[in-house]
């Protein structure tokens, strides 16, 4: 009886097409020289978000587009080895991270596992507020040799718009 | 005198035609059920890779695609929060981290700043053990429910091919 077939077996056959139109390669360093941070919403695709063509910019995602520990290594290594120098963060309305307690869901994972979750989830109420303290880790990290050029944006699921937030 | 026009102002010009073009709300939860942990090299654009639309999978992204902490923390909101149930991780050819040293990156950074960098950077020279890896870590999380479906890739960035790592 053949195996059954998994969503990533319908993503490997699409992968082969890929690979029939590809367009040659690109360098390693960025073309725009920009990073951007953004949430693993799939609603955010990035490249059409922003335009952007195979070899511009870094994408660096996680949930929530929170600037943890691992999005500085991220942009340390975008900014110092692949000589990125202009950061964006996106955020967007309707977030899984606005959806849960903090204390709540890892009481929740307590219970079910016998074992403390060993990060916070990082659950925020205000987006605004969210992107706000993003921005200021970022431009507070003293090993990112770049930090004029950090703007950070709300992208609204519900119409396609993105807006600053200052 | 007006100020210089950055790459990210024409970025925003080209979010303006996104939301002009936008093709109506999705909801929250992937349609494909499926999480994409890869690493942020500009030349990988994940949705065109596998054909997804806006709304299928989440996409997870740091320098190498390396799982950290920070991606299991993606994971397990993903699959608990927002109901996936299968991962993907993509590694590529020609990787950044492969041009550095651990100790040597370091010793650069902490010459110049004066601080121990507070985190890893993950370097790393051969990119399949560096797939198995991972595999091995996202199978090996206990507070991730769905683990029967991780499969890893290397992306060949300079022909567009795929290939499994098993």
């Amino acid at each position: 009886m053949p195996r059954e077939r998994s969503i990533t077996d319908e993503l490997l056959y699409e992968s082969q097409l890929h690979a029939a139109r590809f367009g040659g390669p690109r360098p390693v360093v960025p073309a725009k020289h920009l990073a951007i941070v953004s949430c693993m919403d799939s609603r955010i695709d990035v490249f059409d978000l922003f335009g952007l063509a195979i070899g511009d910019a870094h994408v660096i995602r996680n949930a929530g587009g929170i600037v943890t520990d691992d999005v500085l290594r991220s942009l340390v290594l975008s900014q110092r080895v692949l000589r990125t120098r202009e950061v964006v963060l996106v955020y967007h309305t309707d977030c899984g991270l606005q959806q849960i307690r903090e204390d709540e869901f890892r009481a929740h994972l307590l219970a079910e596992t016998g074992e403390e979750p060993p990060y916070a989830f990082g659950a925020f109420t205000d987006v605004d507020d969210a992107v706000r303290h993003a921005l200021a880790r970022v431009r507070g990290h003293a090993f990112l040799p770049h930090r004029d050029h950090v703007r950070g944006f709300v992208y609204v699921v519900e119409t396609g718009i993105l807006r600053e937030v200052s």
